[in-house]
Protein backbone atom coordinates (compact mmCIF):
# COMPACT_ATOMS: atom_id res chain seq x y z
CA UNK A 1 0.00 0.00 0.00
CA UNK A 2 1.23 2.93 -0.93
CA UNK A 3 1.76 6.01 1.33
CA UNK A 4 -1.16 8.38 0.93
CA UNK A 5 -0.90 12.24 1.80
CA UNK A 6 -4.58 13.30 2.30
CA UNK A 7 -7.83 12.79 3.88
CA UNK A 8 -10.03 11.33 1.50
CA UNK A 9 -13.86 11.21 2.28
CA UNK A 10 -15.29 8.27 0.21
CA UNK A 11 -19.21 8.21 0.44
CA UNK A 12 -21.36 5.02 -0.94
CA UNK A 13 -23.98 7.56 -2.54
CA UNK A 14 -27.21 9.11 -0.74
CA UNK A 15 -26.12 10.79 2.44
CA UNK A 16 -28.24 12.32 4.51
CA UNK A 17 -28.85 15.93 3.16
CA UNK A 18 -31.69 16.91 5.56
CA UNK A 19 -31.71 15.30 9.28
CA UNK A 20 -27.82 14.98 10.94
CA UNK A 21 -26.13 15.20 7.90
CA UNK A 22 -23.37 13.22 9.40
CA UNK A 23 -21.23 12.49 6.56
CA UNK A 24 -21.30 15.77 5.57
CA UNK A 25 -20.58 17.49 8.43
CA UNK A 26 -17.07 15.52 9.05
CA UNK A 27 -16.29 16.96 5.55
CA UNK A 28 -17.37 20.57 6.60
CA UNK A 29 -15.24 19.87 10.16
CA UNK A 30 -12.21 18.60 7.84
CA UNK A 31 -12.44 21.74 5.32
CA UNK A 32 -12.20 23.92 8.12
CA UNK A 33 -9.59 22.54 10.62
CA UNK A 34 -8.96 25.56 12.40
CA UNK A 35 -8.48 28.31 9.03
CA UNK A 36 -11.69 29.78 7.04
CA UNK A 37 -12.58 27.06 4.55
CA UNK A 38 -13.16 27.15 1.02
CA UNK A 39 -15.30 24.89 -0.25
CA UNK A 40 -14.98 23.97 -3.74
CA UNK A 41 -18.05 21.50 -5.30
CA UNK A 42 -17.35 19.66 -8.17
CA UNK A 43 -20.24 18.16 -10.13
CA UNK A 44 -18.22 16.70 -13.19
CA UNK A 45 -20.16 13.53 -13.28
CA UNK A 46 -23.53 14.85 -12.77
CA UNK A 47 -25.70 15.12 -15.83
CA UNK A 48 -27.65 18.31 -14.46
CA UNK A 49 -24.34 19.98 -12.97
CA UNK A 50 -26.22 22.73 -12.01
CA UNK A 51 -28.80 21.74 -10.02
CA UNK A 52 -26.81 19.49 -8.42
CA UNK A 53 -24.11 22.12 -7.90
CA UNK A 54 -26.52 24.20 -6.76
CA UNK A 55 -27.78 21.81 -3.97
CA UNK A 56 -24.82 20.66 -2.50
CA UNK A 57 -23.63 24.76 -2.69
CA UNK A 58 -26.68 25.44 -0.66
CA UNK A 59 -25.84 22.21 2.20
CA UNK A 60 -22.51 23.58 2.90
CA UNK A 61 -23.91 26.95 3.52
CA UNK A 62 -26.68 25.87 5.69
CA UNK A 63 -23.25 24.09 7.76
CA UNK A 64 -22.01 27.27 8.12
CA UNK A 65 -19.26 27.72 5.34
CA UNK A 66 -19.18 31.00 3.90
CA UNK A 67 -16.86 30.35 0.60
CA UNK A 68 -18.29 27.65 -1.45
CA UNK A 69 -17.64 27.32 -5.08
CA UNK A 70 -19.36 25.01 -7.85
CA UNK A 71 -16.40 24.37 -10.54
CA UNK A 72 -18.23 23.11 -13.58
CA UNK A 73 -15.88 21.07 -15.97
CA UNK A 74 -18.18 20.13 -19.08
CA UNK A 75 -15.56 19.43 -21.51
CA UNK A 76 -11.70 19.04 -21.87
CA UNK A 77 -10.48 22.55 -22.26
CA UNK A 78 -12.38 23.27 -19.17
CA UNK A 79 -9.76 21.08 -17.49
CA UNK A 80 -6.95 23.63 -18.85
CA UNK A 81 -8.50 26.80 -17.56
CA UNK A 82 -5.83 28.48 -15.16
CA UNK A 83 -9.26 30.45 -13.36
CA UNK A 84 -10.35 26.41 -12.27
CA UNK A 85 -6.42 25.06 -11.40
CA UNK A 86 -6.42 28.22 -9.43
CA UNK A 87 -10.27 27.65 -7.60
CA UNK A 88 -8.54 23.93 -6.99
CA UNK A 89 -5.43 25.02 -5.33
CA UNK A 90 -6.93 27.82 -3.47
CA UNK A 91 -9.31 25.16 -2.07
CA UNK A 92 -9.66 23.52 1.91
CA UNK A 93 -11.60 21.08 0.91
CA UNK A 94 -13.05 19.46 -2.21
CA UNK A 95 -16.60 17.16 -3.12
CA UNK A 96 -17.51 15.19 -6.11
CA UNK A 97 -20.72 14.33 -6.64
CA UNK A 98 -22.41 11.70 -7.68
CA UNK A 99 -23.33 11.12 -11.59
CA UNK A 100 -21.37 8.96 -13.90
CA UNK A 101 -17.43 8.14 -12.94
CA UNK A 102 -16.31 7.74 -16.67
CA UNK A 103 -17.55 11.74 -17.14
CA UNK A 104 -14.74 12.24 -14.61
CA UNK A 105 -11.88 10.03 -15.46
CA UNK A 106 -12.57 11.11 -19.31
CA UNK A 107 -13.20 14.83 -19.02
CA UNK A 108 -10.64 15.49 -16.02
CA UNK A 109 -7.90 12.98 -16.32
CA UNK A 110 -4.20 13.97 -17.34
CA UNK A 111 -5.26 17.75 -17.68
CA UNK A 112 -3.84 20.24 -15.79
CA UNK A 113 -6.95 20.79 -12.99
CA UNK A 114 -6.15 16.98 -12.20
CA UNK A 115 -2.39 18.05 -11.63
CA UNK A 116 -4.17 20.60 -9.23
CA UNK A 117 -6.29 18.09 -7.40
CA UNK A 118 -3.41 15.74 -7.31
CA UNK A 119 -1.12 18.57 -5.43
CA UNK A 120 -4.12 19.49 -3.29
CA UNK A 121 -4.78 15.93 -2.11
CA UNK A 122 -0.56 15.72 -1.38
CA UNK A 123 -1.34 18.68 0.54
CA UNK A 124 -3.52 16.93 2.98
CA UNK A 125 -6.89 19.10 1.09
CA UNK A 126 -9.71 16.80 2.35
CA UNK A 127 -10.95 15.30 -1.17
CA UNK A 128 -14.59 14.13 -0.75
CA UNK A 129 -16.67 11.29 -3.54
CA UNK A 130 -20.21 10.31 -2.90
CA UNK A 131 -21.62 7.38 -5.23
CA UNK A 132 -20.08 8.17 -8.79
CA UNK A 133 -17.25 10.72 -7.03
CA UNK A 134 -16.65 7.78 -4.79
CA UNK A 135 -15.85 5.08 -7.58
CA UNK A 136 -13.44 6.99 -9.05
CA UNK A 137 -11.12 7.56 -6.66
CA UNK A 138 -9.18 4.47 -6.60
CA UNK A 139 -6.36 3.38 -9.39
CA UNK A 140 -8.95 1.56 -11.25
CA UNK A 141 -12.62 1.85 -10.80
CA UNK A 142 -15.81 -0.36 -11.05
CA UNK A 143 -18.25 1.45 -14.25
CA UNK A 144 -20.60 -0.94 -14.65
CA UNK A 145 -22.19 -4.20 -13.89
CA UNK A 146 -24.91 -5.90 -12.87
CA UNK A 147 -26.16 -5.01 -8.89
CA UNK A 148 -28.02 -8.62 -7.78
CA UNK A 149 -26.08 -10.79 -9.59
CA UNK A 150 -23.86 -13.71 -9.33
CA UNK A 151 -20.13 -13.22 -9.57
CA UNK A 152 -19.06 -13.64 -13.16
CA UNK A 153 -16.31 -11.83 -15.09
CA UNK A 154 -19.82 -10.34 -17.63
CA UNK A 155 -21.08 -8.59 -15.20
CA UNK A 156 -17.91 -6.43 -14.46
CA UNK A 157 -16.41 -3.69 -16.47
CA UNK A 158 -13.28 -1.26 -14.97
CA UNK A 159 -12.04 1.61 -16.33
CA UNK A 160 -9.24 3.32 -15.32
CA UNK A 161 -9.98 5.79 -11.96
CA UNK A 162 -8.57 8.79 -10.43
CA UNK A 163 -5.31 7.07 -8.33
CA UNK A 164 -6.15 8.81 -5.16
CA UNK A 165 -6.06 5.52 -3.11
CA UNK A 166 -4.73 2.32 -4.80
CA UNK A 167 -4.73 -1.38 -4.43
CA UNK A 168 -8.38 -0.74 -3.48
CA UNK A 169 -11.26 -1.01 -5.45
CA UNK A 170 -14.51 1.08 -4.16
CA UNK A 171 -18.24 0.16 -4.88
CA UNK A 172 -21.50 2.29 -3.63
CA UNK A 173 -24.83 1.85 -3.18
CA UNK A 174 -23.56 -1.67 -2.10
CA UNK A 175 -25.99 -3.56 0.11
CA UNK A 176 -28.88 -1.30 -1.62
CA UNK A 177 -28.43 -2.79 -5.13
CA UNK A 178 -26.86 -6.25 -3.87
CA UNK A 179 -23.59 -5.31 -5.37
CA UNK A 180 -21.44 -8.07 -3.79
CA UNK A 181 -21.62 -10.47 -6.68
CA UNK A 182 -19.21 -7.65 -8.80
CA UNK A 183 -17.09 -6.58 -6.16
CA UNK A 184 -15.92 -10.03 -5.50
CA UNK A 185 -15.33 -10.46 -9.63
CA UNK A 186 -13.39 -7.34 -9.15
CA UNK A 187 -11.04 -8.75 -6.13
CA UNK A 188 -10.88 -12.41 -8.01
CA UNK A 189 -9.43 -10.85 -11.37
CA UNK A 190 -6.19 -10.01 -8.49
CA UNK A 191 -6.64 -10.97 -4.90
CA UNK A 192 -4.00 -8.74 -3.81
CA UNK A 193 -6.65 -5.45 -4.45
CA UNK A 194 -9.14 -5.09 -1.59
CA UNK A 195 -12.56 -4.50 -2.42
CA UNK A 196 -14.32 -2.03 -0.26
CA UNK A 197 -18.13 -2.11 -0.64
CA UNK A 198 -19.94 1.25 0.72
CA UNK A 199 -23.34 1.38 1.68
CA UNK A 200 -25.59 4.64 0.94
CA UNK A 201 -25.66 6.90 3.85
CA UNK A 202 -22.12 6.12 5.10
CA UNK A 203 -18.26 6.65 4.49
CA UNK A 204 -14.85 6.21 4.54
CA UNK A 205 -12.36 8.53 5.78
CA UNK A 206 -8.98 7.19 5.00
CA UNK A 207 -6.39 9.15 6.59
CA UNK A 208 -2.41 9.62 5.51
CA UNK A 209 -1.36 6.03 7.39
CA UNK A 210 -3.87 4.53 5.16
CA UNK A 211 -6.19 3.66 8.10
CA UNK A 212 -9.90 3.59 7.07
CA UNK A 213 -12.98 5.03 9.76
CA UNK A 214 -16.23 3.89 9.01
CA UNK A 215 -19.40 6.85 9.39
CA UNK A 216 -23.01 6.84 8.94
CA UNK A 217 -25.97 4.51 9.04
CA UNK A 218 -25.00 1.52 7.31
CA UNK A 219 -22.04 -0.45 7.04
CA UNK A 220 -18.70 -0.96 4.81
CA UNK A 221 -18.24 -4.53 3.42
CA UNK A 222 -14.74 -5.26 3.28
CA UNK A 223 -13.39 -8.13 1.03
CA UNK A 224 -9.95 -9.38 0.82
CA UNK A 225 -8.73 -12.61 -1.04
CA UNK A 226 -5.13 -12.40 -0.51
CA UNK A 227 -4.91 -15.22 1.30
CA UNK A 228 -7.47 -17.07 -0.96
CA UNK A 229 -6.23 -20.46 -2.02
CA UNK A 230 -7.91 -21.08 -5.27
CA UNK A 231 -10.12 -19.09 -8.12
CA UNK A 232 -10.94 -20.14 -11.54
CA UNK A 233 -11.01 -16.87 -13.21
CA UNK A 234 -8.51 -17.37 -15.68
CA UNK A 235 -9.99 -20.04 -17.04
CA UNK A 236 -13.84 -18.78 -17.18
CA UNK A 237 -15.82 -18.48 -20.44
CA UNK A 238 -18.10 -16.03 -20.61
CA UNK A 239 -21.47 -16.36 -18.79
CA UNK A 240 -19.49 -19.22 -16.59
CA UNK A 241 -19.84 -18.49 -13.02
CA UNK A 242 -16.89 -17.73 -10.74
CA UNK A 243 -15.47 -19.46 -7.95
CA UNK A 244 -13.17 -18.14 -5.28
CA UNK A 245 -12.51 -19.50 -1.77
CA UNK A 246 -11.17 -18.49 1.66
CA UNK A 247 -12.35 -14.85 1.19
CA UNK A 248 -11.85 -12.91 4.47
CA UNK A 249 -14.91 -10.32 4.89
CA UNK A 250 -15.47 -7.57 7.35
CA UNK A 251 -18.71 -5.97 8.14
CA UNK A 252 -17.82 -2.15 9.74
CA UNK A 253 -20.50 0.26 10.87
CA UNK A 254 -20.39 3.44 12.34
CA UNK A 255 -17.20 4.16 14.29
CA UNK A 256 -15.12 0.86 13.19
CA UNK A 257 -12.09 1.26 11.43
CA UNK A 258 -9.71 -0.73 9.61
CA UNK A 259 -6.02 -0.54 8.49
CA UNK A 260 -5.75 -1.07 4.67
CA UNK A 261 -1.56 -1.89 4.66
CA UNK A 262 -2.47 -4.48 7.05
CA UNK A 263 -5.77 -5.70 5.61
CA UNK A 264 -7.28 -6.07 9.09
CA UNK A 265 -9.80 -4.44 11.56
CA UNK A 266 -7.93 -1.67 14.43
CA UNK A 267 -9.84 -3.14 17.43
CA UNK A 268 -8.01 -1.22 20.07
CA UNK B 1 -22.28 -31.56 12.37
CA UNK B 2 -25.01 -34.67 13.20
CA UNK B 3 -24.80 -36.98 10.17
CA UNK B 4 -27.76 -36.58 7.95
CA UNK B 5 -28.57 -40.29 6.11
CA UNK B 6 -30.66 -39.01 2.80
CA UNK B 7 -29.55 -36.75 -0.03
CA UNK B 8 -31.09 -33.29 -0.16
CA UNK B 9 -31.12 -31.27 -3.25
CA UNK B 10 -31.69 -28.14 -2.18
CA UNK B 11 -32.69 -25.83 -4.78
CA UNK B 12 -32.40 -21.60 -5.02
CA UNK B 13 -35.46 -21.45 -7.17
CA UNK B 14 -36.17 -20.88 -10.70
CA UNK B 15 -34.49 -23.59 -11.67
CA UNK B 16 -34.31 -23.97 -15.59
CA UNK B 17 -38.05 -25.98 -16.00
CA UNK B 18 -37.37 -25.81 -20.06
CA UNK B 19 -33.68 -26.01 -21.16
CA UNK B 20 -31.28 -28.40 -19.87
CA UNK B 21 -33.59 -28.93 -16.81
CA UNK B 22 -30.15 -29.79 -15.78
CA UNK B 23 -31.27 -29.90 -11.68
CA UNK B 24 -34.64 -31.17 -11.96
CA UNK B 25 -33.11 -33.85 -14.37
CA UNK B 26 -30.61 -34.78 -11.42
CA UNK B 27 -33.72 -35.16 -8.63
CA UNK B 28 -35.01 -37.64 -11.48
CA UNK B 29 -31.75 -39.33 -11.54
CA UNK B 30 -31.52 -39.90 -7.76
CA UNK B 31 -35.19 -40.88 -7.43
CA UNK B 32 -34.66 -43.31 -10.31
CA UNK B 33 -31.21 -44.90 -8.70
CA UNK B 34 -31.42 -48.43 -10.69
CA UNK B 35 -35.76 -48.83 -9.55
CA UNK B 36 -38.89 -47.56 -10.50
CA UNK B 37 -39.03 -44.02 -9.42
CA UNK B 38 -42.01 -42.61 -7.79
CA UNK B 39 -42.42 -39.07 -7.46
CA UNK B 40 -44.27 -37.20 -4.98
CA UNK B 41 -44.61 -33.67 -5.40
CA UNK B 42 -45.15 -31.63 -2.10
CA UNK B 43 -47.33 -27.92 -2.84
CA UNK B 44 -47.72 -27.26 0.52
CA UNK B 45 -45.85 -23.65 0.53
CA UNK B 46 -47.77 -22.97 -3.00
CA UNK B 47 -50.78 -20.88 -2.77
CA UNK B 48 -51.87 -21.86 -6.31
CA UNK B 49 -50.99 -25.68 -4.85
CA UNK B 50 -53.26 -27.21 -7.64
CA UNK B 51 -51.70 -25.57 -11.23
CA UNK B 52 -47.78 -25.72 -9.24
CA UNK B 53 -48.42 -29.32 -8.43
CA UNK B 54 -49.78 -29.94 -11.85
CA UNK B 55 -46.76 -27.97 -13.32
CA UNK B 56 -43.92 -30.06 -11.63
CA UNK B 57 -45.88 -32.97 -12.61
CA UNK B 58 -46.10 -32.47 -16.57
CA UNK B 59 -42.29 -31.99 -16.00
CA UNK B 60 -41.22 -34.68 -14.41
CA UNK B 61 -43.82 -36.86 -17.07
CA UNK B 62 -41.81 -35.01 -19.58
CA UNK B 63 -38.41 -36.41 -18.28
CA UNK B 64 -39.81 -39.52 -18.28
CA UNK B 65 -41.33 -40.69 -14.96
CA UNK B 66 -44.60 -42.46 -14.82
CA UNK B 67 -45.75 -42.70 -11.16
CA UNK B 68 -45.54 -38.87 -10.19
CA UNK B 69 -48.21 -37.67 -7.31
CA UNK B 70 -49.24 -34.41 -6.27
CA UNK B 71 -49.96 -34.93 -2.51
CA UNK B 72 -51.87 -31.79 -1.18
CA UNK B 73 -51.49 -30.74 2.64
CA UNK B 74 -53.90 -27.81 3.03
CA UNK B 75 -54.63 -28.32 6.68
CA UNK B 76 -52.91 -29.38 9.60
CA UNK B 77 -55.67 -32.52 9.76
CA UNK B 78 -54.30 -33.37 6.01
CA UNK B 79 -51.05 -34.42 7.78
CA UNK B 80 -52.71 -37.15 9.38
CA UNK B 81 -54.12 -38.94 6.71
CA UNK B 82 -53.10 -42.41 6.73
CA UNK B 83 -53.08 -42.32 2.79
CA UNK B 84 -50.61 -39.19 2.68
CA UNK B 85 -48.63 -41.52 5.32
CA UNK B 86 -48.51 -44.11 2.49
CA UNK B 87 -48.09 -42.14 -0.30
CA UNK B 88 -44.64 -40.09 1.56
CA UNK B 89 -43.11 -43.79 2.49
CA UNK B 90 -43.65 -45.54 -0.83
CA UNK B 91 -41.97 -42.36 -2.56
CA UNK B 92 -38.56 -42.68 -4.12
CA UNK B 93 -38.25 -39.00 -4.23
CA UNK B 94 -40.26 -36.18 -2.32
CA UNK B 95 -40.14 -32.83 -3.97
CA UNK B 96 -41.23 -29.54 -2.16
CA UNK B 97 -42.18 -26.57 -4.31
CA UNK B 98 -41.92 -22.79 -3.86
CA UNK B 99 -44.34 -20.73 -1.75
CA UNK B 100 -44.15 -19.74 1.96
CA UNK B 101 -41.66 -21.60 3.72
CA UNK B 102 -44.19 -21.06 7.24
CA UNK B 103 -47.19 -22.99 4.90
CA UNK B 104 -44.55 -26.05 5.19
CA UNK B 105 -43.72 -26.08 8.74
CA UNK B 106 -46.87 -24.86 10.13
CA UNK B 107 -49.15 -27.18 8.48
CA UNK B 108 -46.54 -30.28 8.16
CA UNK B 109 -44.54 -29.97 11.80
CA UNK B 110 -44.94 -32.68 13.89
CA UNK B 111 -47.83 -34.47 11.92
CA UNK B 112 -47.39 -38.25 10.82
CA UNK B 113 -46.65 -36.82 7.30
CA UNK B 114 -43.96 -35.06 8.93
CA UNK B 115 -42.86 -38.51 10.32
CA UNK B 116 -43.08 -40.05 7.31
CA UNK B 117 -41.02 -37.35 5.94
CA UNK B 118 -38.07 -38.06 8.38
CA UNK B 119 -38.52 -41.75 7.77
CA UNK B 120 -37.88 -41.36 4.30
CA UNK B 121 -34.84 -39.60 4.75
CA UNK B 122 -33.03 -41.39 7.11
CA UNK B 123 -33.49 -44.34 4.65
CA UNK B 124 -32.16 -42.47 1.84
CA UNK B 125 -35.03 -40.83 -0.23
CA UNK B 126 -34.04 -38.06 -2.13
CA UNK B 127 -35.62 -35.06 -0.59
CA UNK B 128 -35.43 -31.88 -2.88
CA UNK B 129 -37.08 -28.05 -2.20
CA UNK B 130 -37.15 -25.05 -4.25
CA UNK B 131 -37.25 -21.58 -3.13
CA UNK B 132 -39.43 -21.71 0.05
CA UNK B 133 -39.10 -25.79 -0.12
CA UNK B 134 -35.11 -25.21 0.17
CA UNK B 135 -35.56 -22.43 3.51
CA UNK B 136 -37.20 -24.95 5.28
CA UNK B 137 -35.22 -27.79 5.38
CA UNK B 138 -32.72 -25.95 7.48
CA UNK B 139 -33.26 -26.36 11.67
CA UNK B 140 -33.27 -22.65 11.99
CA UNK B 141 -35.33 -20.88 8.71
CA UNK B 142 -35.22 -17.32 7.23
CA UNK B 143 -38.88 -16.89 6.70
CA UNK B 144 -38.38 -12.85 6.05
CA UNK B 145 -35.76 -10.25 6.00
CA UNK B 146 -35.59 -7.54 3.19
CA UNK B 147 -32.77 -8.14 0.67
CA UNK B 148 -30.24 -5.63 -0.72
CA UNK B 149 -30.31 -4.34 3.07
CA UNK B 150 -26.91 -3.55 5.41
CA UNK B 151 -26.49 -6.47 7.70
CA UNK B 152 -28.72 -5.84 11.10
CA UNK B 153 -30.79 -7.61 13.32
CA UNK B 154 -33.90 -5.81 11.94
CA UNK B 155 -33.52 -7.13 8.56
CA UNK B 156 -34.28 -10.59 9.80
CA UNK B 157 -36.80 -13.08 10.49
CA UNK B 158 -36.12 -16.38 12.05
CA UNK B 159 -38.40 -19.63 12.91
CA UNK B 160 -38.15 -23.86 13.48
CA UNK B 161 -37.36 -25.48 10.29
CA UNK B 162 -37.91 -29.04 9.30
CA UNK B 163 -34.43 -29.88 10.42
CA UNK B 164 -33.43 -32.02 7.90
CA UNK B 165 -30.08 -30.38 7.63
CA UNK B 166 -28.52 -28.99 10.90
CA UNK B 167 -25.96 -26.75 11.76
CA UNK B 168 -26.89 -24.85 8.14
CA UNK B 169 -29.14 -21.72 7.94
CA UNK B 170 -30.25 -21.78 4.17
CA UNK B 171 -31.41 -18.84 2.03
CA UNK B 172 -32.37 -18.48 -1.75
CA UNK B 173 -32.79 -16.85 -4.59
CA UNK B 174 -29.27 -14.81 -3.18
CA UNK B 175 -27.34 -12.84 -5.83
CA UNK B 176 -30.52 -12.37 -7.59
CA UNK B 177 -32.23 -11.17 -4.38
CA UNK B 178 -29.11 -9.18 -2.89
CA UNK B 179 -29.33 -11.31 0.36
CA UNK B 180 -26.11 -11.12 1.96
CA UNK B 181 -26.69 -8.40 4.45
CA UNK B 182 -29.67 -11.12 5.77
CA UNK B 183 -27.31 -13.88 5.70
CA UNK B 184 -24.67 -12.14 7.41
CA UNK B 185 -27.42 -11.86 9.79
CA UNK B 186 -27.96 -15.16 10.57
CA UNK B 187 -24.55 -15.85 10.64
CA UNK B 188 -23.66 -13.72 13.17
CA UNK B 189 -26.02 -14.37 15.44
CA UNK B 190 -24.15 -18.17 16.19
CA UNK B 191 -21.45 -17.89 14.26
CA UNK B 192 -21.45 -22.09 14.53
CA UNK B 193 -24.37 -22.13 12.09
CA UNK B 194 -22.79 -21.89 8.21
CA UNK B 195 -24.54 -19.54 6.27
CA UNK B 196 -25.36 -21.05 2.86
CA UNK B 197 -27.50 -18.72 0.13
CA UNK B 198 -28.05 -20.37 -2.97
CA UNK B 199 -28.24 -18.42 -6.41
CA UNK B 200 -31.52 -19.07 -9.01
CA UNK B 201 -30.70 -21.72 -11.45
CA UNK B 202 -28.14 -23.57 -8.70
CA UNK B 203 -28.60 -26.37 -6.14
CA UNK B 204 -26.67 -28.20 -3.75
CA UNK B 205 -26.83 -31.91 -3.46
CA UNK B 206 -26.00 -32.64 -0.19
CA UNK B 207 -24.96 -36.26 0.87
CA UNK B 208 -25.28 -38.62 3.60
CA UNK B 209 -21.35 -37.71 4.49
CA UNK B 210 -22.84 -33.61 4.91
CA UNK B 211 -20.87 -32.93 1.42
CA UNK B 212 -22.40 -31.03 -0.88
CA UNK B 213 -21.84 -30.14 -4.05
CA UNK B 214 -22.82 -27.22 -6.80
CA UNK B 215 -25.20 -27.96 -9.42
CA UNK B 216 -26.64 -25.41 -11.98
CA UNK B 217 -26.20 -22.34 -13.65
CA UNK B 218 -24.97 -19.71 -10.94
CA UNK B 219 -23.02 -19.76 -7.76
CA UNK B 220 -23.19 -20.86 -4.04
CA UNK B 221 -22.35 -18.34 -1.85
CA UNK B 222 -21.02 -19.75 1.96
CA UNK B 223 -20.49 -18.11 4.78
CA UNK B 224 -18.57 -19.06 8.04
CA UNK B 225 -18.25 -17.30 10.87
CA UNK B 226 -16.58 -19.75 12.85
CA UNK B 227 -13.22 -17.66 13.02
CA UNK B 228 -14.83 -14.62 13.41
CA UNK B 229 -12.75 -12.52 16.05
CA UNK B 230 -15.63 -9.86 16.68
CA UNK B 231 -19.29 -9.30 16.75
CA UNK B 232 -21.29 -6.68 18.03
CA UNK B 233 -24.59 -8.62 17.96
CA UNK B 234 -25.73 -8.39 21.35
CA UNK B 235 -25.32 -5.16 21.92
CA UNK B 236 -27.01 -4.26 19.08
CA UNK B 237 -29.85 -1.48 19.77
CA UNK B 238 -32.73 -1.73 16.92
CA UNK B 239 -31.85 -0.22 13.54
CA UNK B 240 -28.32 -0.39 14.66
CA UNK B 241 -25.97 -1.86 11.87
CA UNK B 242 -23.76 -5.01 12.52
CA UNK B 243 -20.20 -5.53 12.91
CA UNK B 244 -18.52 -9.05 12.74
CA UNK B 245 -14.77 -9.40 11.55
CA UNK B 246 -13.03 -11.98 9.81
CA UNK B 247 -15.87 -14.08 8.46
CA UNK B 248 -14.42 -16.54 5.97
CA UNK B 249 -16.87 -16.61 2.52
CA UNK B 250 -16.44 -19.18 -0.64
CA UNK B 251 -17.83 -18.61 -4.10
CA UNK B 252 -18.88 -22.08 -5.23
CA UNK B 253 -20.05 -22.74 -8.97
CA UNK B 254 -21.45 -25.74 -10.94
CA UNK B 255 -19.27 -28.82 -10.01
CA UNK B 256 -17.04 -27.46 -7.11
CA UNK B 257 -18.05 -29.70 -3.68
CA UNK B 258 -17.57 -28.28 0.16
CA UNK B 259 -17.13 -30.36 3.30
CA UNK B 260 -19.60 -29.19 5.54
CA UNK B 261 -18.13 -31.01 8.72
CA UNK B 262 -14.69 -29.61 8.20
CA UNK B 263 -16.56 -26.49 6.83
CA UNK B 264 -13.89 -26.54 3.56
CA UNK B 265 -14.13 -26.78 0.00
CA UNK B 266 -13.34 -30.27 -1.29
CA UNK B 267 -10.24 -30.00 -3.86
CA UNK B 268 -9.37 -33.28 -4.57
Amino acid sequence: MEKIEGNLLIIGGAEDKEKGCTILKEFVKLAEEGREAKIVIMPTAAEKSDSVGRMYSDIFKDLGIRDVEVLKIDSRADGFSKVAQRTIEEATGIFFTGGDQLKITSLLGGTPVDFSLQKAYKKGVVIAGTSAGAAAMSATMIIGGNGDSTPQMDILNMAPGMGLVNQVVIDQHFAQRGRLGRLISAVAQNPYILGIGIDEDTAILVDAQANLKVIGSQTVTIVDGFNSTYTNVSELKPKQALAITDMVVHILPHGYRFDLKNRKPITD
